[in-house]
């Protein structure tokens, strides 16, 4: 694998977009410099010269290898955790990211694009909300994830950035209804917990198992767990 | 350039989803067969065995040529335009959909991003729906994309996917605003067409005239317009 320019990762660990770059990172062994950025105290110059929206994450690609609160004119910036999984696999074409043949690319870019806005929007009304019915709307998107797998294997069989799409949340929320985390009525989280453990998500839970053990997950999974707990019990 | 599997496509002349996929194949001078999904009507084989959600656009490609009606098991079937522009931008790398440079790619991939959802729904809140406020969004939501823009040319300065994503609104909307189309008071179309022509949106109005006067584009356009009328005018 060749990598033609320097890059420069704007994340933090609170955010499952940034977990994915991470993971794809880690997957395609990208040398890269990480700069945490603080999402209540966002430094002046991020938005200026980084991401005008002011979002994590976002890359810089080539230009001189400067210290990253120097961002280079010279380098490309790239946001938008999707955007910058499809350049990785572009960059990276022997990596796992997006296989060669176009079928299966495309299949794997169907599976984000069903599952990516209903996977977040169910866990920000279950979490972050709780507003009335979540618990449906996250049963609802889980199954919906369910039912796009394969009998076995990953999403479109092989490992590719259709998994990572989905690998930040699916690793981090099962762990969050563990111990009774978010927003949600005290006992819910359990009991959630209870009906994904029961048969009719057996293939979802075979699918999470996989990925948590899978080792770009596991690679970067700790920091982030840890995170997420730290904020939920605030 | 190679194209190593039959095409059909499945389209609707009302929908500005398929028009992205109709352009692009015409882009990408595709050899394909073309058939409508009577929405209203669907046929039953349709979400059988092409798309089971029951959505247009969707294609299948490869497998034995059959007749539209009886798609083989053996082909790939491909739904969402937006997964269908970059399927075609694969098997037809030297067509002009995304150029080969990966920055190039990734920054056609972010304008889709930043403008898909926006445009749409701001087209639906003003055109199909015309709630509270739908002026100001759609105003906004063109400012955005013209804010994306670079001082000439299109959207990543060469053409591109990102063109295509946004065309079949945006060459659209100015001829139903012309005609005073839509679901909002009337009169109020040749308002905001006014607006439009005035100073702070010239750049946007350029840009719209450069992706008229792009062969395929234009080459697809009349139909599109033409249905686009009736529908209004029922």
């Amino acid at each position: 694998m060749v990598q033609n320019g320097q890059i420069t990762l704007y994340t933090n660990p609170n955010s499952a977009f940034c977990h994915r770059v991470e993971i794809a990172l880690a997957e395609a062994k990208a040398d890269y410099t990480s700069y945490v950025i603080d999402l209540n105290n966002k430094p002046s110059w991020y938005a200026a010269k980084v991401n005008p929206v002011g979002k994590v994450p976002a890359i810089t690609y080539g230009g001189p290898q400067t210290a990253p609160e120097a961002p280079a004119p010279e380098s490309a910036k790239i946001a938008e955790s999707l955007v910058i999984l499809e350049f990785l696999a572009d960059i990276f074409p022997e990596s796992r990211l997006l296989p060669a043949d176009p079928v299966l690319r495309a299949q794997a870019r169907l599976f984000i694009a069903a599952t990516d806005r209903l996977l977040f929007g169910a866990f920000i009304a279950f979490f972050f909300k709780y507003t009335e019915g979540a618990d449906q709307v996250l049963l609802d998107a889980l199954e919906e994830v369910q039912r796009r797998l394969p009998p076995t294997g990953f999403a479109i069989g092989i490992w590719s950035n259709a998994d990572i799409s989905v690998a930040p949340l699916l690793v981090c929320f099962l762990l969050m209804l563990k111990h009774d985390l978010g927003k949600y009525p005290a006992g819910q989280g359990p009991k959630i917990l209870e009906i994904l453990q029961g048969p009719r998500f057996a293939r979802l839970m075979e699918y999470i198992h996989d990925l948590e053990q899978w080792p770009s997950v596991r690679g970067t999974w700790n920091e982030v767990s840890e995170a997420s707990y730290q904020r939920q019990n605030r």
